[in-house]
């Protein structure tokens, strides 16, 4: 297992600035790692509001489905995330463990555990060990402070190469709002399995049913446009938290999400849904580059975003970028098997700017040579127009390298 | 790319035998190989009949189109097949391939377009210069002879490491009936991608919707049980034809596919649809172990399918088994991907003999050792039991390694 950090990795880490009504703290509880920290606790203030959206896997991990019960209510006080054990098919000990760690946080943090919310990541099958870190629990939330976002992002990370941050600062009529995201990343844990964790707070004052919308709206150009390998985790969570403080600024209360002063909020916050996206995929295992997927001229949007998965995850397809090859053949064949209505003779591919076949056929105009040099770059676009709608989609993926396999097939030796 | 042998291969090959009323003859056309043999010409008596299944893409190549239309009299005289080619996403060039290279062989064989067969694998992308050819057929019908499928097996050929054939004889109401098969691999062709083609034939007098039946049904539960990438081709076919020749030696017309004295050939016929499939699998490229997955206790057989191939195109439990890693926890990933009823609770999971997770949990009775022991073996086999109903399907795959990429990323270099 390689640890050098991704060549696709941010150039610059952003600095996430304290936010009001939500205080961190991390800890090296020893869950399974050595000499890092593996537990996060985030506490929020009284009146924080919560929406979330989780894996569609049917055999979901335990603290999953302990925090889609918890939605129910909107509120919020303590969000508790271990990495290095996932919590998942640990069967009625799982369910025991979910309980076990909340009933610890609401005593911790003085709430119900209604109010509580869990997150797990690392090996799946063993039993998480509750009694490693419920007894921190107390002393992480007396410790916590506003500015450990850094520390939060590295305490949840597994097989990442670098943590994940992104943040902004909108106007909400007016008043000064803070939105600040982490997440790890969708690559897979050896010796096991992983997930996609990412949490975004703000101190906006908005109703739960509102941020409920406002993921489910924001998901669907960022996370659900992602992929690594096709492989779902049982545990992959997103998370969205508003503290409400900075109402004491000014800052009104939001209670429907066609509030049109909203439109700021909505902008930055579906920004930083998609930058932390991306971030997920330029780490994914072994990631040499970073592709972008655009179908256009779908019959619908719901079938150009099946078209642009199904490219995006052809193995075929994703060792050609590997490879540095514009291999639109493999492009065309993956087109084919996604189902979605398409005529062979109206398509057109493209590599970047380099048109390479139109209307069924090769484009007999394009420089191999100038494809050649754009397939060397980090960051490849394929557009795929199928010429029969307006139906348009755009997904990520990565390269899928020798890298990937070692990294999830070469660990026992 | 490797030329060597796949370590899977059988360890002997079956010597097919001449086939009353089919002769065979090949040849070098230099279509895009050197030193090879890369056409292929099987003729048929008068009265033989045709049954074939082929891609689901919806970007099929032109020679699928062309055998899709034909097959509406069931009548076949020719079948003609190159190598080097796959005459996919061509355009109206393609259709001018097809159209050309059967009028060709119409003339050669003295008979209809209409009874005309082609199949093409290959590049894809690059027209088809049928002027390498079709001044070759007039003299490989006259040429043809019966003993040659060997050569028919060999000409077919792309990245597949070895032929594929598939030979066994029979009593059709007490006349000895032959039926030989042949197959190419489902691997891609570098520099671009490829197809399954496989093409059995059989001197029983079965009409064309006898066959068509009987193909279909078979197919099920050979090569749509098995998945070497999840990549679909957009040339795959499977034939079969059926010469009648053996009604000369007292065999009865078969013109109903109900029909008793059909059984041992239909179980003869199923037998070597699952012998090409398997042949196919266990040629993938850079496959080193053949896995077996067999899900048991879904809903319905085709919930039992679904989850299956999940499973087998899951590029984490592929990797795993190439590493020699009884990593149940990506089975369960897997199972819950397939979006099919289950539940965590009641899963089971076993590596051969070895149960390692059961009732949501995982099995404290197992030996890691002799498990371990079981996954350096070649061929791997992987039980899912649902538990809860008794829906049950088994497919095919092979394992994910390095040289799957160095073969499909590499080829520039």
């Amino acid at each position: 297992m390689s640890t050098a950090i991704s060549p696709l990795a941010p150039k610059k880490t952003p600095v996430l600035p304290a936010l009001d009504g939500a205080r961190i703290a991390t800890a090296a509880a020893g869950i399974k790692y050595k000499g890092r920290t593996d537990l996060m606790v985030m506490v929020f203030e009284p009146g924080t509001q919560a929406a979330g959206v989780f894996t569609r896997s049917k055999c979901p991990s335990a603290p999953v489905d302990f925090c889609r019960a918890n939605l129910t209510t909107g509120a919020a006080r303590i969000l508790v995330v271990n990495s290095g054990n996932a919590n998942a098919f640990t069967g009625r000990r799982g369910q025991e463990a979910t309980h076990l760690t909340a009933e610890a946080a609401a005593r911790a943090a003085g709430c119900e555990t209604g109010d509580v919310f869990l997150a797990s990541t690392g090996v799946i099958g063993e039993p998480l060990e509750t009694g490693r870190f419920t007894h921190l629990l107390d002393h992480l939330v007396a410790d916590a402070e506003p500015d450990r976002w850094s520390e939060a992002g590295k305490a949840i990370m597994t097989t990442d190469t670098y943590p994940k941050y992104a943040t902004a600062t909108v106007k909400l009529d007016g008043a000064d709002i803070t939105i600040n995201g982490i997440a790890k990343g969708a690559g897979m844990v050896a010796p096991d399995m992983a997930t996609m964790l990412s949490f975004v707070v703000t101190d906006a004052p908005i109703d739960a049913t509102v941020l409920q919308t406002l993921l489910r709206q924001g998901v669907g150009r960022s996370f659900n446009s992602i992929t690594v390998d096709s492989d779902t985790s049982t545990s992959d969570t997103l998370m969205l938290f508003a503290t409400g403080a900075a109402e004491r600024r000014g800052a009104p209360r939001i209670d429907d999400a066609a509030d049109r002063r909203l439109v700021p909020f909505r902008r930055a916050l579906n920004r930083i849904l998609k930058n932390l996206a991306l971030q997920v995929v330029r780490d994914g295992e072994g990631a040499r580059k970073e592709i972008e997927i655009t179908v256009s001229g779908a019959r619908s949007a719901r079938s150009a975003k099946r078209i642009a998965l199904s490219i995006a995850n052809s193995p075929l397809v994703k060792t050609a970028v590997a490879g540095e090859d514009a291999n639109w053949g493999r492009v065309v064949m993956a087109v084919g098997k996604a189902g979605e209505p398409a005529d062979r003779d109206r398509l057109a591919i493209s590599f970047g700017e380099h048109r390479v076949a139109f209307a069924g056929e090769r484009d007999p105009s394009y420089s191999e040579d100038a494809v050649s040099r754009y397939m060397e770059g980090e960051r490849i676009a394929i557009g795929v127009d199928i010429g029969i709608g307006r139906g348009r989609a755009t997904v990520w993926t990565c390269d899928l390298t020798k890298e990937y396999v070692a990294i999830n097939g070469d660990y026992r030796s």
